[in-house]
């Protein structure tokens, strides 16, 4: 196939590229680096698999070629505002990419007769009052909230991928990606476990905002790309989640990593919540991705966690 | 004044060209058509205040000279999949005009330092969970459900006016606009106001979809639009709703219309629900409304009812 994929420069984008490349497939990768990073696409140099665009999606796209699938993965992702990558420091960039971007992607999937992907998020469930969520479940958000940039984006994203399916015919799966870790994060991603592991590195204390109970789920990068290989080779159209159903508290996951790192110092709680709407809990129910895609993580936290430390080590001039 | 109306030549619209051009104020009219009537502007045609601009806001917006207030009107409205100005029949329209739209309508009022006003809707509150439905309620909408084209996108719509106030400092309002009734609606809007009003002039049963029980709050459009006017002139940037808290059952509401018009014809009872996600109960609090803007209805159903009859009276060739 020849596959377009864009925010190919970002963290899932570029893996996606990568693994589409070694299933022998061809890749035009597509980002305005905005928060891609080229660097992520260097084992990708000289490919002749890959061809690199630089474009933002917010603008009418054209690729040269035949297309036969399209995964729209260009966003700002992170919620951190102390971030320069939190997508509230980018709220524009964020609408634009969510609902223009999925618009002109969904037109190169229309013109060219392609399947369609669009990278969604658990953020449409918003601060959940159903655990775990399933696909079925509305979501709890604040239209107005200053997290509505990323997560209105997203669901109107949803929206136009399903009238783009019910009334133009596209070929399109929506997958709702919850938290995701591993190499080619930002080291100022500002999400918390690249936080954490350059505290840790740096033997400085982990701050944790809130008395650390609240949890999160974590899926390792190669099992997320997994789940996404498999959705756009099914021909499922309705929502799957794709993410790691093992809740684990905050302060769990900060007490780990400082174990496997041999970090000292301790962990600092800070008042919770930078942002109004942060969510205590989220965690998927994966059971149509088991029973659809036959997929299910297989990376546990630990082994996930010793395949990114490296990554930040040599990123911070460890070793 | 100079003021950019987009969706001139709908319902809603048309009545605001009218009361601005009352004012005193300029109005340059916007409209596609898609839903729009030219017939609705009959009565400015030639007015020195008024120009009419024939133009797809989905598409990027010029209008010439200064622009002091934008109100962003444009966008497909009734749920009837009956009708063939019904959201679900537009689904990409109506997606284009509450994304695309309200980014080129803000584009607008950021290039010429103009106030604006996005018209969203009660259906930002879904099928709800709370009632009323004061503006703090977060809304139960199912992103990926048929009437999403219509509610992700106001929603959607919300979020970036909301972006745009608090980055880019634009002087923006948002009205949540509840059932409203009035002259102008089509023939063919697919609603219940209408739909009673022709069944019972033609000596037809009234159709209720349900039991009759689920309820509705009518505004008549002449209060609608002095509450848009007044939110216009405030300095207000959170959402207000603005419609008629006064509940009534759809089987009273066709009781009373078949009293008005005296239709001896029965009311029929139909299975429920046309499109799954059809809300049972809407009501606005507007508490907001009357301590912001000093507003609050003052016409009764009937005394709106009354002054509705005639014109639908005229569309049917029956006076």
């Amino acid at each position: 196939m020849r596959i377009l994929i864009t925010g190919a420069a970002g963290f899932l984008g570029s893996h996606l590229c990568e693994r589409f490349i070694d299933e022998g497939h061809y890749v035009i990768g597509m980002d305005n680096f905005v928060t891609g990073n080229i660097d992520n696409l260097t084992c990708l140099a000289g490919n002749p698999k890959f061809l690199f665009i630089r474009h933002d999606v917010a603008n009418f796209i054209f690729v040269p070629g035949e297309i036969d699938a399209v995964l729209h993965f260009a966003s700002p992702a992170s919620p951190n505002p102390a971030s320069p990558y939190g997508y509230t420091n980018l709220p524009i960039q964020t609408m634009k990419a969510g609902a223009l971007g999925t618009h002109n992607t969904l037109g190169v999937a229309r013109s060219h007769n392609a399947r369609y992907l669009l990278a969604s998020t658990s953020e449409i469930y918003g601060d959940p009052l159903e655990h775990p969520q399933t696909e079925s479940y509305w979501g709890h958000v604040d239209p107005i909230g200053v997290r509505s940039v990323y997560d209105e984006a997203k669901r109107f994203a949803e929206a136009l991928t399903m009238a783009y399916h019910r009334y133009h015919g596209i070929n399109t799966r929506i997958a709702r990606i919850f938290n995701t870790f591993g190499p080619r994060m930002h080291l100022d991603d500002g999400r918390v476990v690249p936080n954490f592991i350059q505290q840790a590195l740096r033997s400085e204390a982990l701050t944790i905002y809130g008395d650390g109970s609240q949890t999160r789920s974590f899926c390792y990068v190669s099992d997320l790309v997994e789940g996404i290989y498999r959705l756009l080779l099914s021909e499922e159209h309705n929502p799957v989640n794709i993410g790691n159903p093992n809740e684990i508290a905050i302060l769990e996951l900060a007490e780990t990593i400082n174990k496997m790192i041999g970090n000292q110092a301790e962990v600092i709680l800070k008042p919770a919540s930078r942002l109004g709407d942060d969510p205590q809990r989220r965690r998927p129910d994966i059971t149509r991705a088991k029973e659809i895609l036959g997929w299910e993580p297989t990376i546990p936290l630990e082994e996930g966690l010793k395949r990114t430390i490296p990554y930040f080590q040599q990123k911070l001039g460890l070793v």
